[in-house]
């Protein structure tokens, strides 16, 4: 489903950061023969993303071991739903918890925050985007949680996008020479994006032919101004501190797509736990 | 100061994930001559950590780009202030420019909440620590912030501590037995702490030796009783959605230490700006 | 210049390849303090591309040899041109030349292949575009090269462009269903480019709203009457066999970019010695 | 039946340079159920190798994509004739299907061209050998395709094989007290080349107890005349811009081994076409 | 059983090293369907540990071959004994078994010394650690093998135990100072060690709650004496090139551990041969 | 002076061996702007080597760390010499102390030990030579340490020599055919050897045109006889156990070579100490 070598690597190094030389306890307290029954449960309402993962932590692990996601990844649960199941080895499922966890949960709490920003301006046909304000290691995954959570993906990185910001502008002497230069030497498969803070930026990006215009912290009137000159001509972002603004009203104004930092920067972990049944007999 | 080697690879790693193939933008916009002059604002009240991983950041990318960081890590910072500049080419300057906010700002948010908790406890002696509930990849970095802030490490994985949890009681058959097999056969140099319950499971801990032990999601009456019985013969630590308990009434029942997940798995980015003057006359 | 950490390793990497567990000839015929001074000459005529590379493979060796380039990157040389100079100690110099100089001569005989394409079509407005078919492990530095020779870039990889090929077509049902899917579901900052092999193709192509129009392997006339009926509605591309086709004839057609896939992946090496004079007495 | 730790290692990166962070055409455009059915065809004669790598590229990105060969590596092809076979889900097979033709275009160019040399030759008992000019990362493969057309290899890299060159000879104060050095210095288990540009040096590395006498850029006669002096006494190994001279002419002056350095350094792909037929309904 | 990813990694290196550009006697001289059945013979007495990873190591190079262990890990064996089987394709069982042999040897080595020094204070409830002196890359493994011999873990690395060593008490200034800070800044999970080589460094050492005393480098009676003023407040530990001492002598002074450098790093590889039969007929 | 990027990987892994997550002693006693003077004793006499790696991990660690040899590599030191000195931040000459010594004094081990077999030898023309039982991960820096004793280098890897063993012998069908399929395949570069333990295998060894003939295993008589059968048609190498024989007499049946696998798998550390004067007013 996703890039597999990438996401391997990823998670073989978060289970050499929570493992280290070896889990001690585990080592020396379980019995080598103990099979592990385990049950995970939402302790809150919220979107579910990163169950896979758990998974793929218990493979690389022990291939042993028998996880089964009970949710489909991006649907809505209940506190006290139960997720998913694991079995297996005592010591593969007891040294691989947390890391399946902190990913799960950190991920889930992305796909929630962004259904709620989703639901906000539900049927306006606005996008809500991210943006590259995420954790270092985690864009990936995060980028994909907001996918599951129902919301847009902005550029992946600096290399699938043109963005022109006010630097670019002021470095190049004025948006027109600025997505000129763009046009004469970057790829020819790429958007230009104009970042604009007023309404002569705004007109000067469009006479450039810049494909998105992004509307920089501008109030309510302004954006609804800007989004009324576009006329179409372009496609319009809003941006801007957008975790904090209402985001039907900023939808009301017409821009099409809304993209927020928050959704990525600042994540409230989903709270799931997992309970284990031991078995010394077995195994 | 910290371990480079490590980090290094963590932030070439970065650079890669948010560059990719190349800053396309800048790349074909900017003169590869021009200057750029960065100040660097809070943009709300906080506690800072990891200016210092900006200037790797931009090491990394550049040798020449000569970061500054105005303020000491750990220090508090109001709204408006000034905490850093950089200048340097700008292509390297703005090529790295998210790189570095995005772990400065993920990590004060980390270093702001923990000085929080810190402060609620102040004068009690009981010490703020954090938990192996962090983001993949950022463990160093995270109880590095928790430090900043005022905080206490608990241990780094799985590997520098014991802790024997309820699933590790079942299957050891006990309290007494998981103690004994964990001192017969783990490094002499590492405590052995036990997550307790009950008042039973309280005496059985200590009976069977153990340094620590963890009160794990207790109510103030139960953990001031377990604090008196306990009387001294261990460390005591009080864990279980700390984050959202009242710390100073958990500190009142004399608890030696406090552990809170919620600093390192739901942490808001404290907001910090980069705006740059730009100088395409020069270098 | 370029994104350093990923050429680091590539460099590093390719030294291994080379020298392996040790230039043992080096190691055990050259004494340890003589001096080499070296001369790279053109041996034909071409366009030079790498020179920094073969500076970057003895700066990852030894940092104290000298390497200077003597032309800029990308210029047109003729044969019997001394185009760099390297100067160090022996050893370093030895141990390192091959894959300097296996570096260069592939990214020259790219340059130069490209610059007799821009050459072709010099004056018409047409630009000569690389493709993915490049040599596993070089693509960052062979679209480099194809720059140096006055080249546009395609598309770095799979993830920073949308090409909805036939396969794609026949997958999803038709042309429309396939741009509809792409445009809801891609980020925002991508154009879409779609493959038409035939005049229905391409109206449904344009009508679904495709921003560039990939004409496949067509001939003159047909792909004249295919630029005539896009009529400026969507870049133009021409693709397929181009190595082999008179480029000034496909350039009358009026397409904006021809696409050549034997740029990279039929590639001959620009030819360039070097030469030492050993100086036994120094250093 | 190669070395499998590099080649994965390999083929993973070069998964990774053409994926980057994901088929963004495909996994938007193409159902996640869609079974592809492909079939490789030569477009041009020539001598293949390189199927099993695509083999191994998509095994690498989907074990369940079944590829099958139809022919044997170094077996010579016509063009149409239809080469291998590939089945699977269309996404696993679109994403990687340009990876596996680079590899397999690239190295069929190499063993047509080596096998060229070969036919050459034929008859007379002469070798055909590769140099160390080959592409930065590719030498394992690139020498293994030299074999499958029929050539033979020369050392691997700096470390399997001592070779005292012009620049060796200057600065150890001849090709004695060269041969010496190396003799008492290297791995007994290693020979001795001695590359000679004139009678008297070919007469003082014979001397010398070189085991093999490397001719560099010598004419028919002087060439025929250094054979005869050497008389069996060493290998002898003719070099220096084979790639262009009359190969059955170099074999009729009696050397043992001609080194050709555009086997591998000057290559033009094979044309391999990939066709598929798509079913949207199964699996 | 042990941490998988850390260790694939280190025998694929391995294997890397010990092939090189691959194992060109095999491949020239062993015919690919081949079939080899060999047997591993203990040629001396000893304690072996670290059959498995040859295991791992052929698993690595070629899945389909047999190793089949007929002792357990731990096990005393006699000279003449044979402890280990493999059977398969004979170019992948003479490629690997070089490295297997190599790692097997040298643990089992270590194991065998374990055992003796095990075996000379049995009975008497000492225990016997390693240290950090270990070979570079092969820590964990030496540790592994310790505790097969019967020995036990001291601290793995910097990270998971407090030591304070001379050097430690000068810069802070004495033994209290340094402990004060240890247990302020350390996790609350680590036993802090003081090194005193005196009785008033023990006493300073005691007061200021060590948890664990190093004595260093004394002489019995002095030993005795240190353990007697202890006197249960504190694990002592007997260091200081304890691999020429007489364990049991050590060992009556009441000394709870007593710790050897030379257990891994003057190691005597057990003498292990392995024979093959080779069956050319058939696979 | 070596490969370079090789060494630092190698250092680096081995630092993260050891500092794991951070060396929390020294961290948390020792201030941060303290100084350590350090000095490296023989604690006994032996051939030093690898003082210089000593420097490379304080480099790695902190560039400003003084590491200073006194002595050469391969010099023959006494008890007492002083070897070594090094001054800086008393944290990072802390930190990486165990490293540099664990290297330091595991390949000061086998200079001596080589040395000693060289002088064995002296007078008689022999070579001491090592073989590939060395200890995964450190055969490079072994087979220096070897040289710098005094001793020759057998082949490195798999790669860079053919040796034909009993068991290739018995595959190939007898020794003819194995030397012949060698030779036809393998590069020409390459001297081939053979192991034999029997006359009538040596004499079809030399027929077969065997470059290098291993006895194996022989007693002194069959030795000696075997020399003489060979009359300088071959180089011999006499091999199997030497560890434990009479070199001197190895050496008066006049092989040309004796390799030892105890070098460098049987080897006890040579004892370094370092000392420190903590300065911990400067800085």
């Amino acid at each position: 489903m996703y890039n597999a070598p990438f996401l391997k690597e990823l998670i073989r190094s978060s289970l050499e950061e929570d493992i280290g030389t070896g889990d001690i306890t585990t080592m020396t307290v379980i019995d080598g023969n103990t099979v592990a029954y385990g049950t995970y449960t939402a302790k809150e309402d919220g979107v579910v993303f990163g169950l896979w993962i758990a998974g793929m932590v218990f493979s690389e692990l022990d291939p042993d071991v028998e996880f089964r996601p009970l949710v489909s990844e991006g649907d809505s649960v209940r506190a006290g739903d139960v997720i998913a199941t694991v079995k297996g080895n005592a010591r593969s499922v007891l040294s691989g918890e947390r890391v399946g966890l902190n990913f799960m949960q950190h991920l889930s709490g992305i796909a929630t925050r962004t259904r709620k920003a989703v639901d906000a301006v539900r049927g306006t046909g606005v996008r809500i985007a991210d943006t590259r304000k995420t954790t270092p290691g985690m864009r990936a995954l995060e980028k994909m949680a907001v996918k599951a959570g129902g919301g847009s993906n902005h550029r992946f990185n600096l290399a699938d996008g043109i963005m022109i910001k006010d630097n670019h502008i002021v470095a190049a002497g004025g948006i027109a020479p600025a997505v000129a230069a763009a046009r004469a030497n970057a790829p020819h498969t790429l958007k230009i994006e104009v970042e604009v803070e007023s309404e002569s930026q705004l007109e000067e990006a469009l006479n450039a032919g810049a494909d998105i215009i992004m509307l920089d912290n501008m109030d309510i009137e302004t954006m609804r101004k800007a989004v009324a000159a576009v006329n179409g001509r372009a496609v319009t972002e809003a941006s801007g501190n957008m975790g904090d603004r209402d985001l039907a009203e900023v939808a009301s104004t017409g821009v099409d797509i809304i993209s927020i930092g928050a959704l990525t920067h600042s994540v409230r972990a989903l709270d799931i736990s997992l309970k284990f049944r031991i078995d010394p007999e077995r195994e």
